[in-house]
């Protein structure tokens, strides 16, 4: 009775809250710790002196943690009993970890922090891993697609070898010719340059320009890089994912039937413990049954929501008093699974027939789509008219100058426009050359005037016929009110501010947020009214509702992300700590351009060290998305020496080979299975076996 | 009659293959015709004046390919039957292509092949795809999936929007700080601007760039994006992968299923004709048979191998002259599915013992594993050797100096070097700083001649002890023994020229591939000898199948790649040749510095342009890849026009969106089909219904 009272308590909510947060505590400490992550920048060059905090109080903390993690391992210990103690590896290896981060945490205590390595921060992660039987779950299924991971990676490195030896036999043979010198000095210098340019190849963020040298020379040399691309991107990294896909596919529907079997095994249980209460009088096993005022009685203890209690209790006196059989009593908990359906108040009665004709127009569904129409006139009133010079003849017309080489001509022409010209400068697309002082808000006051009011009747005539307490029943229509009548106070106190709006009206700023521009910002969340229409289309709806069920699976994967990122930019704040060392010299600009191009330097990707843990977790996720990752490895490749490239290369393969295959084939699993009919007919044939 | 020899003229092996000749010749003239492809380089600043095809030369064979494509689908015509014809709407639509050809030819000829544009260009990869019933079959899916793609994209369009008006809110409102502002020009200037730098995030080919300014500035945008290219990049477009695949769920399943049938169908319709022949006195339909000997006489006039011939001759005889039921009749027909299982010939009979046990020795496929442990020394020999200089104290060791950005330390290192550090410089690793003239290849030279000599000395061993004519049934022993005499005659003749390795041994180079260079060539095919691993390791094997069954389910949609690239090419050919100009003043280099960093003039990209059908493809690859693409939009906007954005983003979605995903999708249907064994179970039931 004890133990089952710490079971109780144990898988109670708050049990189960505070040991979650004291996860989370003991991770995001990583933030607070030496180097601490508070600083507003992460760029070597303009990094203040962040806040350290004082020797002891990040370590209390910690200790605070790890004791509730003791108590935790005590009691999943007991729980477990000592029998099956032994054989999980699981707990035995949380027991390992906790005596190893006591310990650390003793040493660093006794050295004042002033210790060089925490080996503790690179367990943390295993707390939440451990506390997660989904991730172990995982887990598990990553390990067992790791024979096949490997062969195909075997072939990957066949593959990369095979064209590393025929590149540079083809781009060193020739060795008289300039630009075939170029090809080789550049990319197929020596061995290990020509693997790690192919290599890079094989993540397409050095495509074009590998080839280009060879390429300018002679236009057949091409045929060897889409060669190598098509089959090593192609085919052998899409490989990986089939095999991963493979791996995980019936996993969750397993973990369904798993779940489903296990609430049947425990409702049969407690049919069979409330039939022995009830009947011994009966004799045969077919018609031994439960008595339903013991079951009632029972259930009154138990902690269901309050609608489920209703509904079982409802079923239960449908019986009338005689024993339940154990088919019926399974029945029962079948209501559990069942939706509620949430009824909408009555509409309010209306006796004039104008009235009620009236009311049927507005509670039309035609009439959303009209405010869905009217908002978006309105989204098109911020955005597009200011992208088009209404009077200026000649004006550039939707100009799509591109942010990454300056245009001298196009700039030039821009200044030159004359400024009287009539344009509707709004600020989400106002030409960036002009000054706030010489943009006209006369028209666009004017609209927004007239798109709040419309809002304010839409407002209206939906309380009138719905009801207030149908309008409020709505989610769509709380927000809408919300959004109303934040316009509305908004727009009232601008008006109060500024006046009413005239020709070559220009609300000055105050501050850094002016009312006006407050206005507008919150004019653009009318692009959330469009949300509502997802659910009407269906396609969309199925879309949408895979990805909403697709969050709420994710929760396992997110939790490995966050243990991989984890371990990694731990580690990479041990090997790069301070190792990026901003420009000797004051003169910033005239150091950026001097730099070649392409380099971390002309790139500006200072912010992208290792120097505090959000740095290193920015720096991880360029890292991971891969273009541009040459950057990245050539720079800590000439900061902190060759064999950081090892560190990169795993960083890849674990991230973004790995974990975004698994990531791809949970989501196919997720997808087809909601898609599927016939998997839920499968799930019920199998769990009633 | 008339129709049935039609219908196997038309449909025989010589027939369907001048079809596709003819199809493949009138799709190669893209490379032939105006603006021809035959120049060396596509760079438009060192391209010679290209061979121009006199006028009449294209058009001629245009006319007879033509031609060929009248006759076929005349034939088609008549075989389909009037009825048919006019409701099959790919014989309707191959009429119409093949009139506006002609018509469009005619008009080509009589311009005197002036004419401006060619539309039958445009037209010509119809005929490739109206040939095969694959691809048809998969358009087909593709137009299934449309409906779900929009949703997704109309979710990709709303989260593009969205976080463009977000994104435009927060880097314009501050407007006051200069980092801010650097963001606001040159990555949210106006809308239109916006939109395509998150568009470019979506595919991540600015990625750590477009935030850098802001990231600067502030740790906490960098929040923004990766936001968006979470949501963007791995949900929404992972989805589409989802969704193009769950169309593509079963598609070769039944496919085959449809194919068996039609057999069982073909094989059931036999039976009658021959039952009908045979049995004119058996009553009841259960005992009707067919005669063996009228099926023998039938079978022989087939065009099966000559294999599968013999099986069933022989199965046929096992009946003994009575006659066949229906049941049986089939399962002759398993006999062509069997595949065939090739003998060796027995291993030479030796009467010593100690021959006896030497032969089981040489043929123990341990032996093999020795041979390409040796391989693997030879390849180690070649590759690592020349990486480490072996004498040179100090000398870099393993230095993987990358090829993007020089690096001023190491070089001025390396050439400082005393060049008479005793280095095995061997061709592949070679440092590139050292002179021809300066490598000393005598320990390699002496490493060759053992390693010929050892593979000379398996093959003897080899025939010894399977005979000749076992030798030669395995292919993987074939090639080692071309590869061996190869070696062994390339390794006489360079002996014979230079003399035996000595001390200081270095062969000279005569002419551009000299002996020497040869004989390490041959060396390097080794590599090949590692293929033969593969089918060893079980995981491996099974991959290496998927990916060998995959080629043959490729043709469908490289076929449709096919088209894709050609319509593009040509449209961008139309659009953009000549577009792009080489600089005007001779000073190429100082020209190519003074551009700015990551521009398409500073990247050297020249060759990438539309000037002719070679060139126009390799572009399309690149921006297919997607890395470094805005690269491409910048150029073709400032060369072009602000218009070229479509094309390239069309070409984008076309490409990189769904053919991608596509690919994907057949990879991990053929993977899964092979790997699931319920897969084939359920192929049979389907069919035996």
């Amino acid at each position: 009775a004890g133990s089952m009272w710490l079971y109780r308590w144990y898988y109670s909510k708050l049990c189960q809250r505070v040991l979650g947060f004291t996860i989370f505590l003991i991770l995001a400490l990583a933030f607070v710790e030496f180097p601490s992550s508070f600083t507003r920048t992460a760029d070597v060059r303009y990094r203040s002196q962040p806040w350290q905090p004082p020797c002891g109080l990040t370590e209390t903390i910690e200790g605070l943690c790890l004791l509730v993690f003791l108590v935790d391992l005590s009691v999943k210990g007991y729980l477990v009993g000592r029998a099956q103690l032994q054989q999980n590896l699981w707990l035995l290896a949380y027991f390992v970890v906790l005596v190893v981060s006591v310990v650390d945490w003793t040493v660093s205590l006794s050295l004042a922090c002033e210790e060089p390595l925490r080996v503790r921060r690179l367990l943390r992660p295993f707390f939440l891993l451990q506390n997660s039987s989904m991730m172990k779950k995982t887990l598990k299924c990553i390990r067992w697609s790791l024979p096949e991971m490997a062969s195909v990676g075997l072939l990957l490195t066949i593959h990369l070898c095979f064209f590393t030896i025929i590149g540079m036999l083809v781009f060193t043979i020739g060795e008289k010719d300039e630009a075939q010198d170029k090809e080789r000095l550049a990319y197929f210098q020596n061995l290990p340059r020509a693997l790690l340019s192919l290599l890079l190849l094989l993540t397409t963020s050095n495509n074009p320009d590998v080839m280009i040298p060879a390429y300018i020379q002679n236009r057949a040399y091409a045929l060897f890089f889409i060669t190598f691309t098509l089959i090593g991107s192609l085919f052998l990294m899409n490989l990986l994912t089939a095999i991963i896909y493979n791996q995980f596919r019936g996993y969750l529907m397993k973990s369904l039937q798993t779940s489903l079997f296990r609430r049947r095994l425990g409702a049969r249980a407690a049919f069979e413990v409330l039939a022995s209460m009830a009947g011994l009088a009966g004799a045969t096993p077919e018609t031994v049954g439960v008595n339903p005022e013991d079951f009632l009685r029972v259930l009154q203890k138990t902690q269901l929501p309050k609608i489920h209690k209703q509904a079982i209790t409802q079923k239960v006196r449908s019986y009338e008093g005689r024993p339940m059989l154990a088919d019926e009593f399974q029945k029962l908990f079948d209501e559990v699974d069942k939706g509620v359906i949430k009824e909408h108040p009555p509409k309010p009665q209306y006796q004039s027939p104008f009235l009620q004709s009236a009311q049927f127009l507005f509670s039309h569904y035609y009439f959303n789509y009209l405010g869905s129409l009217i908002a978006l006139g309105n989204l098109l009133s911020i955005c597009v008219s200011g992208g088009l010079p209404c009077g200026g003849v000649g004006g550039p017309v939707l100009q799509p100058a591109f942010p990454w080489t300056p245009h001298p001509h196009t700039v030039a022409g821009h200044n030159g426009k004359p400024p009287s010209s009539v344009t509707l400068q709004v600020f989400l697309v106002r030409d960036s050359d002009l000054m706030p002082g010489q943009r006209d808000d006369f028209v666009l006051g004017i609209l927004d005037c007239v798109f709040i009011l419309y809002y304010l009747v839409e407002l209206l005539l939906k309380v009138f016929a719905l009801g207030l307490q149908g309008y409020l029943s709505y989610r769509s229509n709380v927000f809408d009110g919300v959004l109303t009548i934040v316009l509305l106070v908004l727009e009232i106190s601008t008006l109060a501010v500024y006046g009413l709006p005239q020709s070559g009206w220009m609300p000055k700023q105050y501050g850094p947020l002016s009312l006006w521009d407050m206005t507008r910002l919150v004019n653009t969340l009318i692009v959330f009214r469009f949300l509502r229409i997802i659910p009407n289309v269906k396609p969309m709806a199925v879309v949408a509702s895979t990805i909403l069920g697709l969050i709420q699976n994710l929760r396992a994967f997110g939790g490995i992300l966050v243990v991989v990122y984890y371990v990694f930019a731990i580690i990479g704040i041990n090997l790069f700590q301070g190792v990026i060392v901003p420009p000797g010299n004051s003169s910033l600009v005239s150091n950026n351009s001097s730099a070649p191009c392409g380099s971390f330097e002309q790139l500006d990707y200072w912010s992208n060290n290792f120097d505090d843990f959000a740095a290193a977790l920015i720096t991880l996720w360029n890292v991971m998305v891969v273009n541009n990752w040459q950057v990245f490895l050539d720079a800590y490749r000439r900061y902190s020496g060759p064999w950081s490239v090892v560190y990169f290369v795993l960083w890849w393969l674990v991230s973004s080979v790995i974990w975004i295959n698994l990531f791809l084939a949970l989501l196919l699993e997720n997808f087809l299975h909601r898609w599927d009919p016939r998997s839920h007919k499968q799930l019920l044939v199998g769990t009633q076996q």
